[in-house]
């Protein structure tokens, strides 16, 4: 095994997850000629470790095979927030793992994540409320005006988990569905839009911005990313920085942010990873935000996040790719699939990013 | 495994080497969604094997593995062209190989290449005599006016296999060192520069052709290429499709000109496969030469070959990649490693895409 920062070429970066993050990741790793190993349970069908130089397919809480695939990394990063925190914290006292476990048990927490953004970042987030039982959640919905969201702590993405509350009425049935869970009622804010933005932190504390992004969602999934954002507001770089400062982060991490009437933001989560609304980085001249996660992870000067154009990207959700056909043809389209067998409803197949002229 | 074209995305695409241009079209198969599985008597290690979904490792002539091999692959193609030609025959029997077994005939020996460059496709060439003997030498040599360069006919690459003879005296020691082989002996023709075009043609007949590129070579290996070149030639685009029309070509091509003084392109040689001087695509905005030639081999429409900037491709040859750490700190400069171990004098380890403002 190599030692030292920066990983020189040939070195093997470890990777937990397997899905189309950790599949990019290992692609952007192999154009600078660093190793990837995948450890995840999904098979050796997945997509990162089709494409990857080693795979170890065990269960995220068998630390004995955790200890085997560290002793085979030079490095450790991961793809997803939902690596068990235990299995980080054991994983960086094997080998450098960036982001930190730190960095991953407070993303990994609504409740957690949204103290630690508003307290020791202090970064302006929605109102919040912990819930541990009906009496909570009675409580924190008078406190908050009335509605709300109610959300699982952990294990929620694209829309999972969670029921808008608009009354006490609602209580009932909303406890119904997720009383079994740890809860946060977060307020209901109006907002203008969704905006979020990618930064990279270095080993040595440098940072490097991409612009802000504009978001639309459908069905609670990222539809589509236009970077850079029409109406750029200076303050996302700053308040994503404050956060990335206040974890010592390294590595690529994605602020999602909510514009309100009054063109403040407020904070919605952060993806301690590289973020779907980081892609249109692929094709728009920058260093891509893969390759910038890598060169963090691996103590490497971090690459120019300035693109030399604007970029329009498109999710390829369930049966959306079965155009893939048309969309190949497109001039100035750029098609990304991750290698996924079935199109199943509301899966992420694939993406395009469409240059503007 | 699937049938007909277009390929659709999980498709397996086959490819005979695992070098360094192998690994570059597994790579861009993989962000189309497509697999790769390398054939390659160059172990698991080798550049290619290291990000494709599947190697078998065997000898070229073992038309048993081969067998099994294209058993396994949906469509089939090659990263470089001394694979022997009677397994790319045999093995385009079993699956579609692109370019076809008689492109690699043409163009793995130099006499039949420009043979077939000369008096099929009536683009020209510099003289030359077919050499069996010392005798067809002395009156080859005689022929082109005196002076020559004698090459063998096959395996020759980045200068390695030809020597330059000024006059009748030094026949003998030129025969010394490549009398065993098949040779050519080629006239020695004053140039101003080299130039290089990269083309693609679809299955379809369909043709995209990359801008003209300006080369310049160091100890016989190509140092860096210039995209477009200073002094567009738009005869190099008409020669090179000519040569692709007549051997029905599929795939990525590139055609290596010398320009001389009066400003007309004789071809120097073909490379029926993606090419060095065609790494700049990488980074210009367009679809890259790997993606292209993926493209045109599992039957997809073509990609566009048009740059959004110009690059300026340099090679690192041998120790050049120590300075890897300077070359990842570039604003503009992209860089691209192999995954090669041992930086041995004259190997190509790496290369990077300077972006011209």
């Amino acid at each position: 095994m190599r030692t030292g920062f920066p990983l020189p070429p040939g070195s093997t970066i470890g990777i937990f997850g397997s899905g189309q993050l950790g599949r990019m990741l290992a692609l952007a790793a192999a154009r600078l000629g660093l190793k990837t190993h995948i450890f995840a349970p999904t098979g050796i069908d997945s997509p990162a470790a089709q494409v990857a130089h080693s795979y170890t397919d065990a269960e995220y809480d068998d630390l004995n095979t955790v200890k085997f695939f560290t002793e085979n990394c030079d490095a450790l990063t991961y793809e997803f927030e939902n690596v068990p925190a235990q299995t980080a914290m054991f994983a960086a006292e094997c080998k450098p793992l960036h982001p930190s476990a730190n960095c991953l048990t407070v993303a990994q927490d609504r409740l957690t994540e949204k103290q630690f953004i508003s307290n020791e970042a202090g970064v302006p987030v929605a109102p919040f409320e912990a819930v541990e039982n009906k009496f909570d959640l009675k409580r924190g919905l008078r406190r908050l005006g009335g509605t709300g969201v109610l959300k699982t702590r952990r294990f929620g993405y694209d829309g999972k988990g969670q029921v808008i509350i608009r009354d006490e009425a609602e209580i009932e049935a909303a406890w119904e569905k997720l009383g079994d869970y740890s809860l946060i009622l977060e307020a209901f804010i109006p907002f203008t839009r969704e905006v979020s933005i990618v930064c990279a932190r270095g080993v040595d504390g440098h940072m490097a911005a991409y612009p802000l992004v504009e978001n639309v969602h459908q069905n609670h999934i990222l539809h589509t990313s236009t970077a850079p954002a029409p109406r750029d507001l200076g303050s996302a770089k700053d308040l994503a920085q404050n956060i990335m400062q206040a974890l010592d982060y390294v590595g690529v991490m994605a602020t999602e942010f909510f514009e309100l009437e009054d063109g403040s933001l407020i904070v919605n989560e952060i993806a301690p990873r590289v973020h779907n609304s980081g892609h249109w980085t692929q094709d728009a001249g920058c260093t891509d935000q893969f390759e910038q996660h890598i060169r963090a992870v691996a103590g490497w000067p971090l690459g120019n996040p300035n693109p030399k154009h604007g970029v329009v990207m498109t999710n390829l959700i369930g049966e959306d790719v079965n155009d893939w056909q048309n969309l190949a043809r497109e001039e100035n389209t750029f098609l990304h699939l991750y290698g996924k067998k079935e199109a199943r409803s509301g899966r992420k197949m694939g993406h395009i990013n469409r240059i503007v002229p």
